[in-house]
């Protein structure tokens, strides 16, 4: 099936670059999607192949699935209604969440300890029923597998209809912060180190994989994983809280690096980026399937661990069973209003960061392409010149060619400072705002939840009368409804709070560097200039 | 005729302004040179048609000179071919003079005060011959006009072989300097301001001129004069002097601006920028012509001197009999060595020049164009992010919205300082670059004169032999190749200590400019930096 994405921002191709230039609105047919480097291949309608950087479109996937579910009626086609909807909402939070993934290999594959993504087709079939994908398109397959928990998800209308009383251990309180409702935070807040990347081989030599340590604050005892760990943990965090939590995509397997030290260096700074997120959110950190994969003292432990998260049943929508807000019931009318603030917010900042890696990335591509060259032409020019004096047999010439020299050779080192400026400081911006695109991408799925969640309240009056759930059952739905809505804005706060934080760092570290920048450039000048004679 | 040109450096067309895209090497024929503000217009081999900047190719003319001299043979064969081969340089002269030219009509053209170019053409015919041009270029017919003064130019053979006796008042003397032969330098250096130009109307209104205010700094009594005048002048100093001194064009007719105000103001820069070139010229200044026009008291007084101006006998080569150097008769084996490094610098030089003009234009178009787009566009980014952030309803946002806005703002305030710099440093960069482009340019022709000579002398001794001329005229013919070379060694001298001033002044302005440039930058960003909190 063919990939199509439409462009977001006009992009003209730099000649000889084999890039293709493209306006916003236009759609494209993706041609390769594994280019990396921040770039896709892409097709135009007038049959132009050529490069687009992948900032600039947005991948429309166009996919038809037709689904069958094969469960016991066991209440009212009202709950059928209700659990379609839902259905419909997981399938839609499996699609979007897959798409990000475009790559079909695992980056280091083989199947050693069990974790084969084969075992959750079989879960599916068993619990949910059978899929039937219209279109082969193998990214798809494995996006469907990415978001195995829902399937295996007992009935939602469980959690929304069952009094339920939060487990000791399991319990998720959220308070009343000054901000709003909140998540309960530990007193000294989990970090880690992902560090030292080694690589390993297995069978004789014949696969080779990059395993990375990764040292918690709290132990100081540093354990190692795989990247395939790291998808295995991403996988239960999707399973066990994406409905309540946007649980952001783990790095590209495919990231930007030409060679394999800088690749690797990049896939553990984005690690260590994805760890030190989850580390900060109160309810990810605590989880056992976190700390599972921080503190596990050996294979056995780990295998244990493993076995138990797996077979976790607090999953899918189950987690608001968990959860326990000690705040007063909150208006479905209320709560409403704010879904709709957070999903115009969520929305908006998404185009906003969008914007935002657009113009990083053309201006990287200014900075280490044409502006680089220019004043690479512009040092050649003033050297060229101090040459030609040089020869002008002329006796009182010296100082004036040294000068010009100089000068020459100060444009060729802001060359390679202007080309080497954009590792130093867009990068940063450009990832973390990479991150918040892939963490806003998520946000949308669990808005979807609360929202049908939601709709199916505003009918409850309506069943009550017709009969169909007792005023009971209403008044239950309604206090869960509740309890859901606490989830979304303690969640709101906690993202906003570490939006706030993230970006006031990383505005303010851009600004410093780009602060040093010009000063050193100055400088640079400033030294080229006192070589003249004044006159 | 078709223009041709020849493309000196890759040039990559900006989509959507109706550039051409050209590569190093390339033929394009001009389709139209009036363009204005530093571009023409070409059509490439494969017809396509845009806009290239001026400096980024080389005019290449061709033009088929068939030329017949009517002239008393009065001395032997070898004198006629001597005269022949001074005229063909002659033409060449004309050629390369007239070519910097490229514009039909002059901006302010009317006739009044009897200064018709029709004038050159009849002394023209009354002395020199009849003049066939090959094709009808009207650019070539206004060159021939433009270097008139060789026409009237008395056999050049009198000068190489005339025991001459330098005259009293117009006796050019050459001392021997610290750096070798010179001009004598008057006491005080001459120079003038051009200002305040005034829109004049003649014909009730019919036709409107601009008249500067041209104030020596000797008198500092006012003239008036119109760009014709300034236009009278270049031609008597060609006339007089060319053969001996290199005399820059005058600033182009049609001068870069947009509108009439900035064209006037441009084009009062540029005849600043040549007066005062003249000016510093120890030859040019002294002459009778020069202080004419500086220092006329009224019409009569510059009418009178104008018809003495033009009748003046003593030009093309014949200025030559003016110099007196006090110095040693030279070998003229040293002589051809010393033209031969003169015209190697100059066209290294040359090339240099318009390397840098090349390179300059290039960061002049960046700079004003994607550059500023940029820095807009990541400002505008900034303040977006800062208005969807306004929208979070978090309590805790004012500050980070505030700073990201200021931010935003610092960055489209660096996008206007970006696109202003280039009027800033590079405009007096680029606009003295012009200047020695202008004079370089004049080099071959001036250079050539004496070339010719060189090798006539050469061959006396062959001469004495075959009998065809005596063993006095080879000692007088040597002696005056010495004084010839005397005035150029001067004049070459007169322009490296101008180049070391000019290129001294011109890059030290110029780095002062781009310190100031990238410590504002430095210090708006500093700013926009302390609207963050510290963590």
């Amino acid at each position: 099936m063919a990939v199509k994405a439409q462009v977001l921002y006009d992009f003209t191709a730099e000649p000889g670059n084999n890039e293709l230039t493209v306006q916003e609105g236009e759609i494209l047919t993706l041609t390769n999607q594994s280019i990396g480097s921040g770039w896709v291949e892409a097709r135009n309608s007038r049959g132009n192949v050529g490069l687009v950087p992948e900032d600039y479109i947005e991948v429309k996937t166009i996919l038809i699935i037709s689904f069958v579910f094969d469960f016991d009626i066991h209440r009212s086609l009202v709950f059928q209604s209700v659990i379609l909807l839902l259905s419909v909402m997981v399938i839609l939070c499996h699609m979007a969440v897959g798409s990000v993934y475009s790559f079909d290999e695992e980056w280091d594959d083989d199947s050693d300890d069990g974790k084969s993504t084969g075992g959750y087709g079989g879960s599916q079939a068993e619990e949910g029923g059978t899929m039937q994908r219209g279109g082969a398109h193998s990214t798809m397959k494995l996006s469907l597998n990415k978001f195995p928990g829902f399937s295996k998800t007992p009935n939602p209308e469980v959690y929304l209809l069952t009094k339920h009383i939060s487990k000791g251990d399991d319990r998720l309180p959220i308070y009343m912060g000054e901000v709003g409702p909140v998540w309960l935070y530990p007193q000294i807040q989990l970090d880690c180190v992902v560090a030292d990347p080694k690589k390993g081989s297995k069978m004789y030599g014949l696969k080779s994989y990059i395993e990375y340590q990764i040292t918690p604050n709290t132990t100081n005892r540093p354990v190692n994983h795989r990247y395939k760990h790291f998808d295995w943990l991403y996988e239960r965090l999707v399973e066990k809280f994406a409905c309540a939590l946007p649980i952001p995509c783990l790095p590209d397997k495919q990231v930007t690096g030409r060679f394999e030290e800088e690749f690797i260096k990049m896939r553990m700074e984005r690690l260590q980026g994805w760890m030190s997120r989850m580390c900060r959110h109160p309810v990810i950190s605590n989880s056992d399937v976190f700390q599972l994969f921080l503190n596990y003292r050996d294979e056995k432990e780990w295998k244990l661990g493993k076995r138990k998260a797996e077979k976790d049943e607090i999953v899918g929508v189950k987690i608001f069973s968990n959860i326990d807000p000690e705040l007063p019931e909150l208006d479905p009318a209320q709560v409403e209003q704010k879904y709709e603030m957070y999903s115009q917010f969520t929305r908006s900042m998404d185009n906003s960061v969008k914007e935002l890696l657009a113009v990083g990335h053309l201006h990287w591509k200014r900075c280490t392409g044409p502006l680089q060259k220019e004043y690479r032409q512009i040092g050649k020019a003033f050297q060229n010149l101090s040459s030609v004096f040089n020869t002008s047999a002329y006796p009182r010439e010296y100082t004036l060619k040294e000068a010009l020299t100089a000068t020459g050779k100060t444009y060729e080192e802001i060359a390679e400072i202007v080309a080497g400026q954009p590792k130093k400081d867009l990068h940063f911006l450009m990832e973390t705002n990479h991150e918040y695109k892939g963490l806003l991408g998520c946000f949308p799925d669990t808005i979807a939840v609360h929202k049908a969640a939601i709709d199916k309240v505003k009918e409850a009056d309506h069943l009550v009368v017709m009969n169909k759930i007792s005023q009971q059952d209403k008044l239950i739905m309604e206090k869960n409804l509740s309890t859901m809505s606490y989830a979304l804005q303690a969640e709101m706060n906690h993202f906003h709070s570490n939006r706030i934080y993230d970006y006031n760092r990383l505005v303010q570290f851009y600004l410093e560097e780009q602060v040093k920048f010009y000063e050193t450039i100055a400088e640079k000048l400033k030294k080229a200039l006192g070589q003249y004679t004044t006159m």
